[in-house]
């Protein structure tokens, strides 16, 4: 089997040194000339160019691109695939992606890993970043079994725990999860800025501890990816936040009316419910016999 | 000088084992029995009783209790105390407090050390807690100057960094950056736990990992702690979670009309506050020559 990827950041560049440490041939492309010198150099691909026809030759194809380069990408790849090539992306929106791209190309299976740090670019990128970490397959309806097959063999062979869905249950599902989080961060940091006493302002900068850092370190992440997020996320962004805001406003009105046992009971509910947003994901590694 | 505490949990026990340390002769007051042993087989103490007038020769008595028994302790406690005995406390909401604990011993010296980890109870405290934290006093107008004095010589002896205020800029700054993250985090989890939709759910907990984790942290502890600090802080906590709500709009509003070119302003401005809010607090050791 031959593998391309496209993008050789923290994702592509980790995804080429997992797959080439299983006797995998890899082949990468960037847009720029000196990412794939760093990725031959640091053995990521066993070969990189800047041409996407340097893919013609693979049997499936990672697009580790940022989310608005992955349609005009698969659009770009058409002209040099194989017949039967599978592509598939790593893009953390699935709906707006499967939809294009499964029209470009039959054979697409639109993925998302779910392993990151707070590093980006290929000199972040490691082997073993995919293992016990979730690795979501959101397949159309048209897609093809054997190809959303084949890269669930591949995602299970570098650790991670396949889950199969369609792109709408994907999504509604992150932003839940990974975006109304960040959103719901950023304001608190906003809020907290905006104090107009500069007397208190500079008292609340002093004074803010873990708990502070903890709820607002996702919201003081790169603010692109926010805004990529929002945009391609944006109609389960929205439900995601409507629903929190009725929810705010729940608190606010027990707050009012000093309704402490319902407060108490809302709180110990969260307490309650949280654990189960917090299961470890066993590594597997259903590649070695 | 002769130290009482009352309420020999986290706070009030990790104080005694720092000023014994010092030297310093260390009595404690507990409600159980039990506390008392352990008071005094772990060296937290030189003694320890569950009667309040065991404190009589104290010069000053630090009141570690939860918030709603500060001001009946201090009530309580009046029949045994000498003329200039100072008393300060170490509740996480000032302006009550000091209003009415002041209003029944003039000598009395708002505080709150910010110190803590998840653990409670006497079993958690250790040397050191307050080492490198803040340590805010917030005395009323009529706070005598020398007692003020006293408390923070101490708080520095136990290396923590004192800041001092008026309890309602004090309960301000505390709504902004403790009290807000708390509601802010826990509707968090009540939206993400309130999906009507049981595939999606299951999927937003199968999915969820660190950004999700940190956000949800300070909403997930202790109802109680929540609900006391909402019950005490309860006007500057609303003020806080109006513009909360405020902010909240304007991203969903800039969200619903795609502006992302402001949303990326919002949240660039997000990225650049949030630094000022997490400076590390030199530990300071002043009663060292």
């Amino acid at each position: 089997m031959k593998v391309g990827i496209v993008g050789l950041g923290l994702i592509g560049g980790s995804l080429g040194l997992d797959l080439r440490s299983q006797g995998i041939k890899v082949f990468g492309v960037s847009r720029r000339h000196r990412t794939c010198e760093l990725a031959e150099l640091g053995n990521v691909v066993d070969a990189a160019s800047t041409k996407l026809n340097f893919l013609s030759a693979a049997d499936i194809i990672f697009i580790c691109t940022p989310l608005t380069a992955i349609a005009p990408t698969v659009e770009q790849l058409i002209p040099y695939l194989k017949p039967d090539t599978i592509l598939t992306d790593v893009g953390s929106v699935k709906e707006s992606i499967v939809e294009s791209c499964s029209r470009l190309w039959a054979n697409f299976v639109g993925g998302h890993p779910m392993a990151g740090t707070a590093e980006q670019g290929i000199a972040a990128a490691r082997r073993g970043l995919f293992a016990g970490t979730p690795y979501v397959l959101a397949a159309a309806e048209t897609s093809p079994k054997p190809a959303v097959e084949e890269v669930a063999t591949i995602a299970r062979s570098l650790g991670a725990t396949v889950y199969t869905c369609s792109p709408a249950v994907h999504d509604r599902a992150v932003a839940l999860i990974s975006h109304l989080p960040l959103l719901v961060s950023a304001g608190l940091i906003e809020t907290c800025q905006g104090e107009a006493n500069s007397e208190i302002l500079k008292l609340a900068q002093q004074l803010a501890s873990s708990g502070f850092r903890d709820t607002s370190r996702v919201g003081g992440g790169n603010p692109e990816l926010g805004v990529e997020i929002a945009r391609h996320n944006r109609t389960h962004l929205l439900q995601s936040l409507y629903q929190y805001r009725q929810t705010l406003d729940r608190a606010i009105a027990q707050i009012e009316a000093e309704d402490w046992t319902t407060l108490a009971q809302d709180l110990k509910a969260s307490q309650v419910a949280r654990p189960a947003f917090l299961q470890p994901h066993p590594t597997q590694n259903n590649h070695c016999p």
